[in-house]
Order: C-alpha cells, then sequence, then structure tokens
C-alpha cells in the first residue's frame, strides 16, 4: 500500500459565505495530494501527457464531517491500495491541524492515448514505480 | 417526484490543458442547477440562510462518461426521488447539447441552524412547498 | 462603439467568507461577458480557436465600488470602444438588480497563432464584423 | 521596502484549455502571496478578521507577459513600498523556475470594521509591525 501525506494550506478565495471551505475545494485538493504524491513517488504527471498518456476521471466522492477554514494547513492524505490495472483508484483523508479527520474521498482514473482517446492498460514504468510500494 | 432542468453554459475558465471542462466543476454544477432548482420550486437558498437556516454538504459522488467543452450549454436535472427528513438528497444528470449523457452525480445536505451548525429537520414549509410535487 | 449587457447570477462557490463574491470573478465574469457579447455580435470564439487563432490576455483590472452578492443577477455591460488592431481592449461595467454599479473592468487582448504563439493582427472578418457597430 | 517571496506551484485544474495557467487565477496567487508574506511579517489575517478588521479589496491589476504551466513552482514576490494609511497597496511579481518574469500587478485594499463595513485608518499596531521594514 502506498501512503503519501501532503499539506494544502487554505486559501481565502476557498471559503464561502457559510465561513469554511466550500465542499467544492476538496475535489481539488484531492487532485492537487494526488498529484504531489505521485511527484514524491517519481511519477510526475506532466511527463505522462508529454509521452501522450492522460488520465481522464471515472468518478469522485466525497463525504464531509468537520468544515475546513481559511488558513488552516491541511494534511491530505493519499492512498493507493491497490496497483493500477486499466484502472487507478486514489483514496484521501483529510485532517486539520487538530488532526481531526475533516473529509474522506476517492477518484477512479482511467488510462488513455491524448491524441485518440482510447483507453489503455496503465503504462508498465508506472507499475514498475508502484511495485516496490506494495511488496512491502 | 421532482425533476427540473437548468441550463449551464460553459465558461473558458472551466476547461484545463485536456481541452474539456474539469471534473471539479460538476460539483458546482450540480450546486447551480440545485439552487435554481429549488427556486423555481419556490424555495430561494438565500432567504432559508436569512431565517438561520444553512444546508451543510455531507456528501457528493459524481460519474463522467463523456467531457463537456467550452461553450456547451449543458442540461443539468436535477432530481429529488424523496422528501426531506433530517437530511435531502438530490441526483443529477447532466446531458450536451447533443443530448448525450455526461455525467451522472448526487448530493447529501442536512440541515442546519446557522449559529450553533447543530443539525436540524427539514423545515415544514420547506415540505410543504415540496410534497405537491410527491403527490401527481 | 459597440455595448452589449449580458446577464450573470452570482453562484454559492463564488462567495468568500465576507460574504460577498470574491473579488477574482469578476474577472472571470468578464471573460463570460465578452464571450457571450462576441457570439451575440457574431463571432463565436470557439469557431476562432478552431480556425488556429487564439486571444492570449494582456492585462486586466477592476476596480470595486459596492459588493455582489449571492443570487444576484448582475448586469454586465461589454463595452468596444475602438476596432482592434494587433490588440482589442474591452471595458465592462457590472451593475446589481438595483442598478447601482459594483465595478468597473477592462481586459486588453492581443491576437496570436495557436501553434507558434506568434502576434498577429486581428482577423479581417473580425473587423469586418464590428466595423457596422462603429459606422453608426 | 519590504520584499518577500513566496512559492506557489501551478494546481492542474488552474490549466484552461489553451495549455497555459488561466489568467483570472493570477490575482487568487497575489492573494495567496499576499496573504502568506503579511503572516511571515508578522501580521495573520485570520486574527485581523477575529479582531473585527476587513480588508475589502478596492483594485487590482495584471500585466502578463509570459505562460505560467501547469508543475510550475512560481515564485511570487509581493512588494510594500509604501506604509499604509487609509489604504494598502501591494505590488507582485510572478516569476517561473527558469526566473522568467511572467506577471505584474497590485493590489489596492481598504481597511474596514467588519459589521458596519465602513472604512478605517490601517490599525496601529500593523503599522509597528510594518514600520521596521521602511527604516532598513
Amino acid at each position: 500500500m502506498l501512503k503519501i501525506d501532503t499539506n494544502i494550506e487554505v486559501r481565502y478565495y476557498e471559503t464561502d459565505q457559510m465561513g469554511v471551505v466550500h465542499h467544492s475545494n476538496y475535489i481539488r485538493y484531492f487532485e492537487t495530494a494526488r498529484t504531489l504524491s505521485m511527484k514524491k513517488a517519481g511519477i510526475p504527471y506532466d511527463e505522462m501527457e508529454h509521452q501522450g498518456i492522460v488520465m481522464p476521471i471515472i468518478s469522485v466522492a466525497c463525504s464531509y464531517k468537520r468544515p475546513a477554514l481559511f488558513g488552516d494547513i491541511l494534511k491530505v492524505t493519499t492512498i493507493l491500495e491497490k496497483l493500477p490495472t486499466v484502472k487507478i483508484e486514489f483514496l484521501y483523508e483529510v485532517r486539520n491541524p487538530q488532526d481531526l479527520l475533516l473529509a474522506t474521498g476517492s477518484t477512479v482514473l482511467a488510462f488513455a492515448h491524448k491524441e485518440s482517446m482510447r483507453p489503455m492498460r496503465a503504462p508498465q514504468y508506472l507499475i514498475d514505480i508502484l511495485q516496490p510500494f506494495f511488496d512491502l
């Protein structure tokens, strides 16, 4: 299992008139955390795009437990429980500086050729990079 | 059952470098469609907030089937299959101008007192307004 | 002079914890109003992009006078005072339903070839479409 | 003069279909850089709000020179050339990892009482914190 933490500080424009972070921004935090986690694991997403592979989103979900506030430095944990096949599923946990769980969520992505958008299996080099995390 | 259509035109800033609408924006389309649908049904959300009732989001989900493009006038169908209790669940279907289904989704909201954020049941006047749609 | 009004209804996620529309969204309202105004005048921006012409932003500015609120149907007036050359400048006025002036602003855009991003003059067909508005 | 650098990594959802960061996001980068710079200088904005002082935006401006790309770690320099009075003006310079200047901009903010939104002078403790940077 791969589990990587990313710190994301809440920005002012992400709050709404309820005085808390607008719920749609968690979907964006997930993306930011996922991208930075893949980068840390050795998989830069921009290089994948340059190589003609894109990862369209199949589905997202988020459950909200407590609100995040402006200035909070959130800890977003990105979790990969299984190696990718034709799809890859990321799970997330968002915690605030008091270590309270604010939200959990998930994203399922596919792999596709950039030009044709035809689906493909996860590229072998991606699996090679991820395998060691699952051998532990 | 209540079922209301809302037209939402895709804005340029909602696209990403994949050339399609970024997936996070569907969560925002859902909110816009839900708010306008409730207004059409006779329930202005801003009035509810003035009366001290807020509706925090409990969960959201979205499944993506086809991409939306800049300039598309999307038809977002907001569906309420059950009367609210302590929660209210909205379902959504997003279609493009060619009437192809782009995405489906859902949002669960609770009712809470604005100041204390303590949960409450759906206010009676909300149920009174919605009841006729379920008597048909 | 060309002067076209566009109605834009404030969305919930555009508010911030000050209880008003976050200032960055006016830049997005400008873009939305400009795009819809050009479409009304007969110039669909997506067609220009398909023809290999993009319009990179050179500068933006906005002055804020009064806040916009959730649910406000704003009237954004897009103004073109001069025919485009290598640049095109749009001016904007944003008014609320009480017809109070909320903000004024401007955007300067250039014309460029999509692939090379090399600057170019405004395409002749754009000037042909706009000319009649300046002959009045 | 106060001059503080903030690193901001470009997020995927901030790009548009031109393949670069959408211009409206620079206004948000300015806010993020300004907030973090004030925090570094000893002025947490959330504390000011708790004390009943808000800083409404009077005007913003941005000039774009080169595009920012997904994954770029931008260096945003926040500059304060003068001590605040009834207003405070921040200037910004945005540079990419190759140290090329991408954009310059400015924001003018006022000071106001949170409840009444009546304008006020910059609070004395703000000037006390900033003064040393101008004595150098």
